[in-house]
């Protein structure tokens, strides 16, 4: 009986020092992926939310005298834009505060479901961030290129600088849900994992 | 040594009696979910796929000879709408290959990741889906509306059939992305449950 007895906790012990280990780099991979993402997403809602150009364009003459008017284009003039910017924003504080928990509140757990909770958050803000950012990408196509079919004309030949920095706050954009998505699968793997290194696992 | 090997096997048991109950709750849950999740993308690929609307307008006349165009609108006019009926298509093609895996491939499992990879897919689908569903629905509510700002004037006083289906495939494939969130967060959960049923929790 001594001799079982010594043996289990050596291989649980072996066992749990190796996913240990794993989940520790882990955590390390999620930490650095997180601070990237809030980076990406939070200049991509900054740069969206920054994004208006004015221009003043000649529309006919009377006489000799050129009539001018004075276009303003605006983020806010597209609600795939606003919802970009909402989305992106939200993945932002998102981030920042799961930094914020990782950093200080290793020890918060509810119930041992607190890698559950994240998994499933993390999934919703995935969902969340490729709904703003592909809206938004589809809504600057149309500013491009047009839409012959319905009639609606480009406006990037106008307003370049407005779709500039609307391309400028897409690119981050997408880098973000594709950080989004290793983090999201990074949280199932290390969900995963845990069962080896759980108190429910190992002393059930 | 007898009475601690007795009372270990009936813990063990009762606790893995419990979670196989869940389990095959959740299990049941899952697949009724993702039978309907698989109807709505794919009533939402089908009515999208077969949206086109023809129609005659009168555009002016040379004395009194009306001159008419017919004019057609076609789903695949408009990429956010190409993407909609791909990312539904895909969603449904992976929701039967997922029910077919669970009441055929029961037994078939890679080392014992087949709930991570579930978790992970599912967590894919959802944003693709997120992702088609968002972007139709500002392209619709642009046909429905258009933008002053950006002179697109709305197409659906012109198009109302066309429009009425596009919103009809939009419906179906909302209630398919929180099906598959419900899904996603259920296998999540599984996966969290699954380390007190797993052999490598009970005997590490």
């Amino acid at each position: 009986m001594a001799s079982k007895g010594e043996e289990k906790p050596e291989l649980v012990g072996s066992k749990q020092g190796i996913v240990s280990v794993t989940k520790a780099k882990h955590d390390q991979i999620v930490l650095v992926l997180r601070v990237v993402a809030f980076l990406a997403t939070a200049s991509a809602t900054i740069v969206m939310g920054l994004n208006q150009e004015t221009k003043t364009l000649l529309v006919g003459t009377i006489g000799t005298t050129p009539i001018r008017a004075t276009l303003k284009a605006k983020f806010q003039h597209t609600p795939a834009f606003v919802f970009f910017v909402v989305a992106n924003g939200l993945a932002s504080v998102y981030n920042l505060v799961m930094l914020g928990v990782d950093v200080f509140g290793r020890k918060l757990d509810c119930k041992g479901l607190r890698l559950v909770i994240i998994s499933i958050l993390d999934m919703v803000i995935v969902a969340v961030v490729a709904a703003g950012a592909s809206s938004a990408a589809f809504m600057a196509e149309l500013g491009k290129n047009g839409n012959s079919h319905a009639k609606w004309n480009k406006i990037c030949d106008k307003f370049e600088s407005f779709c500039h920095q609307g391309g400028g706050a897409l690119i981050p954009s997408f880098i973000a849900l594709l950080l989004l998505l290793l983090i999201s699968a990074i949280s199932i793997i290390t969900l995963h994992n845990q069962k080896l290194t759980s108190p429910h696992a190992t002393t059930p």
